[in-house]
């Protein structure tokens, strides 16, 4: 088979949480050419549940992120299907037995990829959405002296609060579902799988978004209920549930400064975050609210707070679902390589 | 049995959407005294699962709602389990059988109360909570000339379309649990009750509130899983499924419009609210945003936007929840009572 992606082989990973991930890989694929001195790399790390596929709608021709200038790797989240995942891991650590991975565990094991494989010291831009900025800012705090800029959008340094909350919720959907059977399921657990997708349908836009009727307006849906169907529940219905709930630990334990660098010192892991960086929140994201951003650019030294002005939510930063959203991010990552 | 309560048999109801509901019965309770001319009477109609109970934080002496002053009704909505029910009908109006029901039947029901019971034909004030507040705009919309003032707070005039997509996964979460047997249950779902639980737990404090701790500096919770089960699962356990999936679907049709003396023109039925009315969003209110109820004044002749300042959320507006927010909304009622 011929994939169109590469896959990194990481041997015997020890995770932050004690277990260990044997045969670990990585699955990434690259954009562009790596310049002989090795100085136009882009990391673009993956959201939740999105694949590398999910990230393309910022890689282009004429884009900040141009593949005729820069060499852009976009790692794939453990957890997400393609990278070790409780999908594609033989047993014994398979399923429900998949261990918890740390949004720093799956940093360390991409540093590992850029260095070890492309022998890479120096990076000009880390940049991602949703968890894929958790990723970025983990980037910025775990490797400082490592890359110029960083790009964090829709996403934060560490879990809320509220955003644990609200991912609990989706988790108490999902596994409210007895087809679920505690992770060791015969059969996709349609009623869960759907459930939590329209939990989740109601975080993912803004209600000035659902008050615009952007789902029909915009999006083209023949009604409310085809948006919940055909976009919510068809984009759940083909993720491996264990995969979802993998991740979604990934990103509840988010926190930059959860690690022996910082010993739990969120402010200090901020503060240590040298790169230049535009941290973009949306506007009206319900779960990364822009006040949460402030609270990181007020504690990074070299921070711009740079709201994505939309009423689109946290569809403001991705996957390029609203156009006029996608060249506000894109104009101002030319704006931070230009720097 | 002596109840503490009264109940109002208004024998057979034909409902808007069609079913009739035979010996349909309004329980409520009443506090203070109506007067000779039967000038001093409010109307307090109760919130989502709420019971008359859960209304009593805004009465009491020296309150706006003060018993010594005023004749003030609770009325109990349809569906929550002291009035007519799910859970108390006899078959075969029962369990999941029991018709749709939607504000304007309930306010019609209160209506005939008022009317038939008590004789009375003017009310001095209108007010509520969440789906309180959506039956006093009801109030407003189908009996214009009945009420001085409306107090509706915390919620709506018709239900939005991002509020129908959170009660979407409120009710997805509950529905998902296999216990649930469409209805037809013989044992408390409890997964599915807890998943609802824990949908709601994100919509009904703000993010602010969470980012304060305030479940544990305020509420005094040991921890935010221990408010999770402790108030949240707490709260939706002792309440019969079918009864949360009524009053589910009477505020997901809420609409003042939606009723032949409007014929679906919302902006025509607020128009029509001759009452002078304070209408008293929260702040950060996450299902019922202060957006909409600018709307809502904007399009009512006599309207104030008063919103409460408060982190709280939807839970600003009660039950009782926070002293600094009943403070604020007795004084807002006291200042327009006095008007």
């Amino acid at each position: 088979m011929s994939l169109d992606y590469e896959v990194y082989n990481l041997g015997d990973v020890k995770l932050q949480r004690g277990a260990t991930l044997r045969d670990c890989k990585l699955a990434y694929k690259t954009f562009g050419t790596l310049s002989p001195n090795k100085d136009n790399v882009i990391i673009y790390p993956t959201w939740y549940s999105g694949q590398h596929y999910d990230n393309e709608w910022l890689v282009g021709d004429g884009r900040a992120l141009d593949p005729k200038k820069y060499f852009i790797i976009i790692p794939n989240m453990l957890g997400n299907g393609l990278s070790s995942s409780p999908s594609n891991t033989p047993e014994p650590y398979n399923g429900p037995r998949f261990p918890q991975v740390t949004a720093c565990d799956n940093v360390r094991a991409q540093h590992r990829l850029v260095t070890e494989k492309f022998g890479i010291e120096h990076i000009r831009l880390v940049t991602g959405w949703s968890m894929g900025a958790l990723q970025t800012f983990h980037w910025g705090a775990l490797y400082p002296g490592m890359m110029d800029l960083i790009a964090p959008f829709c996403g934060s340094a560490k879990c809320s609060r509220h955003n644990f909350v609200f991912l609990e919720g989706v988790k108490a959907a999902l596994t409210a579902d007895a087809a679920w059977k505690e992770g060791w399921y015969t059969e996709k657990p349609q009623r869960g799988l759907r459930a939590a997708a329209r939990v989740y349908a109601g975080w993912g836009f803004s209600q000035a978004f659902y008050r615009q009727k952007l789902d029909i307006e915009a999006l083209g849906y023949s009604s409310l209920e085809d948006f919940l169907v055909a976009f919510w529940e068809g984009f759940f219905l083909p993720k491996d549930p264990n995969n979802l709930l993998t991740m979604l630990w990934t990103w509840q334990n988010g926190d930059i400064g959860d690690n022996e660098l910082y010993n739990g010192d969120f402010e200090a892991a901020l503060g240590a975050i040298k790169a230049r960086a535009y941290v973009m929140p949306g506007q009206t994201d319900l779960y990364f609210p822009p006040e949460d951003s402030e609270f990181e650019v007020a504690h990074m030294p070299n921070a711009k707070f740079v709201p994505v002005p939309s009423v689109w939510g946290h569809f403001a930063g991705g996957p390029g679902t609203n156009p006029k959203d996608v060249e506000f991010i894109d104009a101002k990552l030319k704006e931070l390589l230009a720097s």
